[in-house]
């Protein structure tokens, strides 16, 4: 019987259910945090039912979790930089590839990856991952985050995968004053990104939805404007007056409408779909024709992690969330997957605790 | 009896013959131009059997060719840059989209679009343009481009679109020293954007083919390496070493092996393909893991047409070429399609005069 308990599957057809295990000792660097609040990120439900593939096909067991909030409950030797009681917070990522990155920055995009919170293989046991579906995990301090006073936990919690994952590029494609931004995908992604891209001084946020009974909501986090992209007379108002579009859909789409809606030098950038395009969906005369760029990015860096938590802090930026017990995660997903959210489930951790007896073992990969 | 004779087609299936016709009079700003030279351009075979459709579908009847070199016969009364006799070039360009965008740069991606030397609708008369397969063309002098002395007419001919659309994103992408480079598809525009590259002192330049036994060319050509992009290990060697892929396969073709060369924040630019993406052909995973760009360009500006004239002058570019009778035009395009060609068909436009007394009078549209 392990100390720790969280909720995970061990294949890709099985519910989450929950199971006990331990997590490494307290290291040197290392964290120990009791976690109060876990977000549920769609990359969650891919993972856990194995519909990436490729270089990120599934690790058994799976025990998803990136958004992670909690406070320090234990430091090791050499930890400077945070104290017990400190509120923080993990994201996507918990070890550097290899050492020779210690201080290199954009951690996600070095060779070999860094580790991943979950599906990721422990750099010291070879281990899979256990992310922060669960009541405690043990981490490095680099990949520690602190979380401002201004924002409660349960909100802290989606700005470290959501959050990061649409201030990224944001950033990188120089987004504010002078820019019209549209945000396609409004889930837990799209409406931090709708709130983020308005505080950096976008002049015009257009939200792109196609569930269009979101649009006042959606007008109320900010959105100038809301679009159904079901209605092409809409799309067609729109075309070629958009610097740049973040698509966060998290399945393969048409890219075709939301490429129409693009000015010369403007770019689509996708943080969503990790799948190969849908069928004929990018014309590479259109694209050419006004010099389009399409390009994908990935989570965000650590320091940029801190970076949106400062952020949101300062300018009022407030996650949408629905907190729920752990035992509705599976029925969560399923809504998630429906479409059926606004905009992030949110795990209490301390529901956990109702299973403790009753869980199994962990089985070990 | 049109005083004018080109070689053109009525429709999708016929093949390219002689007919009469008559070019506008000199007007204030025109420069009449004698053709010496023709370069046969990949996408005068799309445009000619209707290949692009689209904003591109094919206006009847249809008289390719927009690498045009010959001297000056003619000039307006407002003329100032030309004289007779002068040696000069046009290219993809013709004439403005409207009046307002005199003196705006970058040509080619205003809107309305610029009017392309073939396929666009003449200002003026309404009529389609007719383009280079000719013995003269009438040009407003804004796109009439000066051929250095250093450049003998039929190697300034492909310098005018194959030239400038390799030349034009290896100046937006800022490809020069601390660049390795691959250009993919080594025909009439990627044997010029590999020693435009090479020029621009990039510090390896990748030649990437699908015909190996081109490889003794390329490297004489100034490629420091050849991969044949079937070969797999080859491909794997070189797995994200590459900043900056330029595509100029002219056909729907798999994007992922070239996308897995390309390093983080690195590019993949095509100005060959103007059609759908191959099915599946784009792993968005890939792309996000190393935030990749994938972008179109189109052509290149008029300044940028002279830049490229002037540069290859300078640098001792010398695109390669193979004269042909006009005659031998339609077994051009067919030697094309095969990509049984090094590096580009150039028409000798004196061989026109043979046909003038069997040629019809060219059909209007």
């Amino acid at each position: 019987m392990g100390k720790n308990i969280g909720y995970a599957t061990p294949d890709k057809t099985t519910p989450l259910a929950p199971f006990t295990f331990d997590r490494r000792d307290v290291g040197p660097e290392d964290v120990r945090i009791d976690i109060a609040y876990c977000g549920v990120c769609h990359s969650d439900v891919h993972q856990a039912r194995d519909e990436f593939g490729g270089a990120l096909a599934t690790l058994w067991p799976c025990l998803p979790g990136h958004e992670i909030a909690g406070t320090v409950a234990e430091v090791g030797a050499d930890v400077t930089t945070y104290a017990v009681g400190d509120r923080v917070g993990v994201g996507c990522l918990v070890y550097w590839g290899d050492e020779s990155q210690r201080g290199v920055p954009e951690e996600q995009y070095q060779n070999p990856p860094a580790i991943f919170t979950y599906n990721g293989q422990d750099p010291e046991t070879g281990a899979v991952t256990l992310g922060g579906y669960s009541d405690e995990i043990v981490v490095n301090q680099h990949f520690v985050l602190r979380i401002p006073d201004a924002i409660p936990l349960e909100e802290a919690a989606p700005l470290l995968c959501a959050g990061v994952t649409t201030w990224s590029p944001l950033v990188h494609w120089n987004v504010g004053p002078g820019s019209t931004v549209a945000i396609a995908g409004l889930g837990g992604l799209g409406h931090l990104g709708l709130q983020l891209a308005k505080a950096r001084g976008a002049d015009r946020v257009i939200a792109l939805t196609t569930t269009p009974d979101k649009a006042d909501d959606l007008r109320e986090l900010g959105a100038d404007e809301v679009v159904d992209m079901n209605d092409d007379e809409a799309v067609e108002r729109l075309a070629a007056s958009v610097d740049f579009v973040l698509s966060t859909i998290p399945t393969p789409f048409d890219m075709k409408p939301y490429l129409s809606l693009i000015r010369h030098d403007g770019a689509l950038v996708t943080v969503g779909m990790l799948e190969p395009i849908h069928e004929g969906g990018i014309d590479f005369g259109a694209v050419s024709l006004s010099r389009i760029t399409i390009a994908g990015s990935l989570i965000g860096s650590i320091a940029e992690t801190q970076e949106v938590l400062d952020f949101a802090a300062e300018h009022g930026i407030r996650p949408e969330v629905q907190v729920i017990p752990v035992q509705d995660v599976n029925k969560a997903f399923d809504e998630m997957v429906a479409n059926n959210i606004r905009f992030r489930y949110v795990i209490d951790s301390k529901t956990l605790e109702a299973d403790r007896e009753s869980a199994d073992e962990l089985p070990t990969s």
